[in-house]
């Protein structure tokens, strides 16, 4: 049964919004009277009848829903964009596919890209989210600075960053821990970047002597956190 | 430094083969007397200096030596090839970065592909051996039938297969264990190819309640055996 994302479904009626929409009739072909699952990226996954197709719009009845508990997982990972866009999109697709709750772009000093296409992310972020059946969506930022992204508000207590600083630890966090990681640019990260991470409470976590690629080193910390809650 | 492979660095002198002499001296542009590293895919790193450049053939002379120790890190992973190529090429790509000993292909009941350009798979290693400078390349065996994988009497004492079976514990393999991780095509087993595996001595591994795609869980594997040796 194909499923659908549907911004709200605390009523009894949802509608798809237009992109949603063109998929259910123009590629999918469904009719008035199909049933279709739906889901609201907030824990909500329902059940429901096409009852109009529209212009751009499909209006489902509700037949059943679900409620999904959130999980106490919580992984946030900030990530330099890497050059080629395939690599850094290819690590969204598999951080919703393992369980991510947020996740941050950031441009630092010897960052290849300052801009990315948070259209096309957050598409990949719902196809992504649609295959592996995860009715909760990740919070997903624009591309910032990388000092703004580190003196954020709302990070999580445990704070981590991938370096090969002499002083960085293993990767080794408690199941319960709530964490934020930060992986740099293709280019590495500056002395003084890392500095700032450490001054502003990150701790420096080691990847291993292997030369790992940005996308293979936010992949790392998005498999190892899955692991620790298996 | 551009880093460069030779199947045999036994010798003072080393002859790239027609692929590699080609990338050096119509991509990379190198001269006589320039210097370029080299490694043997089995431990050795080498410098030298270019002697002479012929038809698909450059002579280096070898000036120094270094032989990494093999580790004790072993992982083996047995993958069905997904019909999408350029997503199993991807989990090569990762497990290489990452470090992997063997990998082999195989097709079962409901595998999707049964067959596997092993030459762009190959390359595909070498690639990302040097991007991550693996001085060890893995062993790569061609596609083979599902059971003939399973039954080879070279594998690791610890068998794996990933499985939602009711009685699969969690991944938790110690430092030491040399594995074999088994990971079935996008239709999953069937029950009696789950039943065959168990019968040889695997052990039933669950990845969560994620619904991990095949690439995914392989990458999975090796990620996790990446953490337990950081």
């Amino acid at each position: 049964m194909n499923l659908f994302y549907c911004e709200s479904l605390e009523s009894n009626t949802a509608l798809l919004n237009e992109v949603e929409s063109k998929h259910c009739v123009s590629v999918l072909r469904k009719k008035v009277n199909d049933e279709i699952n739906l889901f609201d990226g907030d824990g909500i996954f329902a059940k429901g009848t096409i009852n109009s197709i529209g212009k751009k719009m499909v209006q489902v009845t509700i037949r059943e829903k679900t409620n999904y508990e959130p999980t106490s997982y919580y992984l946030h990972v900030a990530v330099a964009p890497t050059k080629n866009k395939a690599k850094i999109e290819w690590f969204v697709e598999k951080a919703v596919e393992f369980g991510i709750q947020e996740i941050s772009f950031f441009h630092s000093k010897y960052s290849e890209r300052t801009s990315l296409n948070m259209d096309r992310i957050n598409k990949i972020i719902l196809t992504a989210a649609k295959q592996s059946k995860s009715y909760y969506l990740p919070k997903v930022n624009a591309i910032e600075r990388y000092e703004q992204v580190l003196l954020r508000d709302d990070l999580p207590e445990r704070k981590m960053i991938a370096t090969l600083h002499p002083m960085a630890t293993s990767f080794n966090p408690k199941r319960e821990d709530k964490i934020i990681c930060v992986v740099g640019p293709e280019g590495g990260f500056k002395q003084e970047e890392i500095e700032f991470a450490i001054k502003n409470g990150f701790e420096a976590v080691t990847l291993g002597k292997k030369r790992l690629r940005t996308e293979t080193a936010a992949l790392f910390f998005t498999s190892a956190y899955y692991q620790i809650h298996l």
